[in-house]
């Protein structure tokens, strides 16, 4: 596996597991603030947080745009934790990358060819998630894009496909972290919370996927996750991501990782 | 949840876990004797083999018959092993309830609902599979079949659905596991290796699904897959479900379940 | 192509469209005779109407039984038509042959291989409908048990497939028609009533089944599909399959086949 | 309807059917000038040609870029017909709308909002595909960022979506036409030739999607599909468009339609 330098304390290597934790969308200083100097205490040192948001519909909130990296930073700035956030377009791009220690690259610009190749010019570590139409052969040629451009800081992520099952919002592909695994180098997280659709089914799908030999985890994680300006069903309270980390540790023991 | 008697040694209840293994299909006395005895050391309560195989192509391997439950049952004698076998049609129905101590419904014959009524007049247990093209409120109505008929000592069974990926067999769906706990009152297993399709996944798969609730599993172990007259693809080789059956054992603590 | 002898006056060979008509359950004498004198008035020569439902919850209406087979029958008698029911198991295999001159396989049967089997034996034609889970390959497979059984007068029907799509009850895979075609030598109908859930979508199905090269058609029409015991939603009334007789009929033309 | 105009004469209204054809990717001066001018005489006037290409594999042919624009107005200039092309990106929308009279929005960008806002600025009609991942409300979602943005000159395209099928390489759902219709006001074209995949199978799709009530195809049509550089195997001889472009004539005369 390739090692995933994040910044000067976080190195996510073969034998660490990576857990990054926050809200779907930044809406507000004080939200941001809270959540990450909670997450912080119990353990967690990558942030996520969207300002730019890919909404299926354009009257949805679009996410804060630069006023919310400024907040990102900020939380950074007092907590010490990185942070990553979502980059929709080449337009944004540099602004994304001057902000986030992570970009991330999201399921609907998996194939976003022209975006790919334009990260891949900068050196900063990249999520990379799965479209969720895609197959886990295209993921795989997506990130030959990041590869070829000269950026093989990759993380993959795995978070639902589509399918005909309508009880969830996804249906989370776990078998996809043995396949990637063997057919790539790069590390893979899973991404319990999309699939889930429903906050409740967001511990066992996180459990899933460690206990099938993730790499990381990213959940959404809100202060009041009734108020939140997007994906409000599939978020989790701090509390509940508390009681998730504890047993998500445990599984890490047997998959022989370290939480970082 | 409903506690599933299987004999008069074991019982499915909330805080225990029902490993069942054995071959896809009971092909000689040789080889079913063996691997029963081989599972039966590492610690396996219940030995799977079909004798009624439900094959796509009629050239296939099509089992053994009453020759087949002839040797599970000898299996049993000397083992003490509960044994479930797959029932296809009315017409072997009661040959097949004769033998068996769990009948099974195949992922075929899950909305086969002719048949549902007829294993619903039986008293034993039934493990029913989801059929790969049903949704999970399909799988439940198939279970109410059977519960109206009179028989609510059921094991549903996820084992994979039918998905655009193809690097499986099967796409796995873990999240029915919360999604029928919160739906029906009964067990629920996991089939990893039908999902898998290719030997190598099937522990990581186990793994997720025991990680993510499950109160069971339902694994191909043969003696000598490369030589199974069916399924040899997915079959774990006796030390390979050993090495697995440990690792289930470290998960199912963490669920707080003891395996039976 | 395989020519398939219904009757006396009735043979589906390659330059004929089969068109099969009639409310999804027999409900009551005057519903089914009602309907079959305005159909065959139409021009419509085989009857359909089920008898034995496979019903996805057990609450559901399930069907007449035998005294739908005799009303159908009746129907038979007055008309003329030719008559097409479903079978559900072995057990009513018998009765159901012994009424009807074309057997249906259903879509959650089509992979009951042994019921296949069982109708194999007979000699009557059978109308096997795709599982809204299989391939195209499996549904040949399926064909086989029949073939091999001894029974070769099968149709072949696409009646959709489980995709993520859920604006429409099935996706409708107009696909199979030329794969059929390229890979069996059998006839294939499309059912455009159960994709469509919706009767305002039944139209453009059928005519897009038809141009796609389809050798005959099975609709749902119900005499008051408001007051249907089942699949009330997507019946059409007798004025609305009479305009899309007429557009069929047009499109038959281009694609050199007549309406029988 | 809203009827789009594409240029001084060609304006698609709802009781036109416009033809697209051209090959996948434009490649050589030659081979697009002979294909415009093989298709302009049997009726074509509106020509299709791929310049930035949106390849899974970084190592496949990217397209032309600015090089094929050049030459599709080449073409327009000799043959007086309206040219479309993709655009993959911001970057080279500006270089994209000043050639094409029709701008393209692919698949796998069709929830890339931020280039939907970027067309939207434009007075181009834009043709808008479905992801092939998407729900046909997804769809719906889009075309809406196009016309809040303020351009609705929209015409709509089904492609086929990702299903568990394989002998296809997409399963073309043909009830979005007569979905789409019913939600929005925009045109609703067919292309068959990426769900077919393999170029027999184009022409029964594309007749299918006609007689569904779209409003137009977009073909892949190559002088000699077996050097195409991308796409090989779906694109259309010459003849063999010309024999489609027969019969879609007759279909569209039921669907009350003249071909443009």
């Amino acid at each position: 596996m390739i090692d995933i330098k994040i910044n000067d304390e976080l190195e996510l290597t073969d034998d660490k597991f990576l857990m990054i934790a926050g809200p779907c969308s930044v809406e507000s200083e004080e939200q941001i603030l809270g959540v990450a100097r909670d997450l912080k205490k119990i353990g967690v040192n990558v942030l996520r947080g969207g300002t730019f948001k890919p909404r299926t519909q354009p009257e949805s909130f679009q996410g804060l745009g630069e006023e919310g990296l400024k907040l990102l930073a900020r939380a950074r700035e007092e907590t010490g934790m990185a942070i990553i956030t979502e980059v929709m377009d080449e337009e944004n791009l540099p602004l994304v990358e001057e902000y986030a220690d992570i970009i991330q690259i999201g399921s609907r610009n998996s194939q976003n060819f022209s975006l790919l190749k334009a990260v891949s010019k900068y050196n900063k570590p990249v999520l990379l998630k799965r479209g969720f139409g895609n197959t886990i052969d295209e993921l795989i040629g997506s990130s030959k894009y990041l590869a070829l451009g000269g950026n093989k800081k990759i993380m993959l992520v795995e978070r639902g496909i589509r399918t005909f099952e309508t009880s969830t919002r996804f249906t989370l592909d776990v078998s996809a972290v043995p396949v990637l695994h063997e057919k790539t180098e790069y590390p893979v997280l899973i991404d319990p919370s999309h699939p889930a659709g429903i906050n409740r089914y967001v511990e066992p799908l996180a459990m899933a996927g460690t206990a099938a030999g993730a790499d990381g985890l990213i959940i959404e994680v809100h202060p009041n996750p009734k108020e939140a300006l997007s994906d409000a069903a599939q978020q989790l309270t701090v509390p509940e991501f508390m009681e998730l980390y504890d047993k998500i540790k445990r599984i890490t023991e047997i998959t022989r990782k370290n939480i970082i």
